[in-house]
């Protein structure tokens, strides 16, 4: 036996003292697809698991245009500035390492990209979102055991990344505009019920046409059920260009981590959700490994024509898959 | 070979003449699970689904107490007495054949049950809501076989048998209350997102309020992402009572339906979505029935408990699979 699989991993110790070089090597070994990498990442991961947890986990989101990048940037300054160690993360399905992904973007937020106290990382190259999500969220778990104590993941919204982000953190903002109505016309279904805290952003641009969102966004929010019965969404508005609102927001982040009985809840419950998620993935990557792609697009393009039902479609595939 | 695969079924021809003693039995059949039943019932909808496809379907949900006995025995009875074949079905994952599920009991439709137009089917009995939606999907298959050209599928709003009830129809309906904003509170969330047409229950019990619900059941609607870019959903109001509003409730169903594009593209897209769900169903059963219980329940613990990442939970058990 060469390997060593009881010993500690080279990365540990460093990462546990908060040196930025590990843990981006961490986070590089765990976005790796090499069997190898993957192995030495889960045995990593298991070594710090300890020391994961603690930390406020906020998901944002918000349509192209919102000011996500400027919103981070302002608030992740003024929360480093009070000494807090904050990782900012993105999960965006699209993105491409090559040239940067918008998350790479460093000049998007130049304060935050050099100061001592915060942690930006790009988001992982494109792929499935599933993909991307298990890699944020191992970034996130690697962010903790560096000793970060607030983690920013941001979605740009594309495919379910908004529901995989509320997925993983413990308080989901959704910035809006000023003219909210015709903007959340533009949002994806389901996105506002996914929100904890929604923020009028840009507030300096227009008081009045902020007051009228907010008010929107008040009713709009009581027409839908809240995702947790312990806790009403709040609407604020804030300005990254002045500063205002931002200590607001953040004393309503903290309210709504206040209550802990709540919080542990929801991250079991996302644990769970994600466990299953997996073994789900699981089941469905050993059927189709097995299936036939050219049978299986030819009894789909059937079901499609309604020639078979979806049930007949299903049992021809599936004997095809007991004779082989 | 007694068996005689390629004869024809003996229900068949009977259902496709209208009888409606053939069109129950065939639905008892295809709601058995016994595996020669599947078989035979699998057979029959072979031979029959050239004849199927040609009717509205029309799902109703809204919450308890909002009338939707009186609201289909109304419509129902109205659209039977223009010469319509009505089919009812409903999905209840929650019903228990014995002593009736709550679409059995057919006193609550008094009219619609004697009426030799219409054909009223309780929900299948029990269980996991996929089969329940199976066999409500089949049902509807074999009332269109039968000649019913109205499908009216209602839904009590127990677990996800909305969604599953809005893919499987071409035109959702939302019954609410005159006290819509207290109300759409009891909704379950995205159920607005799903509905193409909101009816205001009951509206001859208070006009004033009616007209205040209808108001602000348009401006929830406003806010939110129509399901369809080609259809706006409307808000009507109605009485089961008088009979106001059915007309228009009916020409909005006929509005709605009249893009024919958009109905096939809806209906193969429902197809496409039913067929992958039961094939991710298949994959997860396969896994499932290799997984040992006591196994799957420790390591679920574990990851509960936050000890093992669910990455690492479910690589261990698939190892223990991979070794059985």
């Amino acid at each position: 036996m060469t390997s060593q699989p009881s010993a500690t991993h080279p990365l540990a110790a460093p990462l546990l003292s908060g040196s930025r070089r590990a843990l981006a090597r961490a986070i590089t070994l765990a976005e790796s697809s090499r069997p190898e990498h993957v192995r030495e990442a889960q045995r990593l991961l298991a070594e710090l698991l300890p020391y994961t947890g603690r930390s406020v986990r906020v998901g944002l989101t918000g349509v192209p245009g919102v000011g996500k990048s400027s919103f981070i940037e302002a608030l992740g300054l003024r929360l480093a500035g009070e000494g807090h160690k904050v990782a900012v993360l993105a999960v965006d399905p699209s993105s491409q390492r090559t040239g940067g992904s918008i998350m790479g973007d460093k000049t998007r937020m130049p304060g935050l990209t050099v100061h001592p106290g915060a942690f930006i990382r790009p988001s992982p190259s494109g792929g499935a979102l599933g993909g991307v999500a298990r890699r944020t969220r191992e970034a996130a778990l690697l962010c903790e055991a560096a000793g970060h104590d607030i983690i920013l993941i941001e979605t740009v919204g594309v495919g379910q990344s908004e529901t995989q982000v509320a997925a993983m953190t413990d308080v989901f903002v959704l910035l809006t505009l000023p003219n909210a109505g015709d903007e959340l016309q533009g949002l994806k279904r389901g996105i506002m019920e996914l929100a904890d805290i929604c923020v009028v952003h840009k507030a300096d641009l227009d008081a009045a046409a902020t007051r009228r969102a907010q008010s929107e966004l008040t009713s709009a929010l009581h027409l839908l059920t809240p995702r947790s019965a312990s806790w009403q969404p709040r609407v604020l508005a804030a300005s990254s260009l002045t500063g205002a609102g931002l200590p607001e927001l953040w004393a309503a982040v903290q309210a709504c981590v206040a209550d802990e009985t709540r919080v542990r809840a929801r991250r079991q419950s996302q644990l769970g959700s994600w466990f299953e998620e997996l073994l789900r993935e699981a089941a469905w990557q050993a059927l189709t490994s097995r299936l036939d792609a050219a049978e299986l697009r030819r009894v789909r393009a059937e079901v499609d024509a309604a020639r078979l039902t979806p049930v007949q479609g299903v049992s021809a595939l599936l004997e095809a898959v007991g004779r082989a």
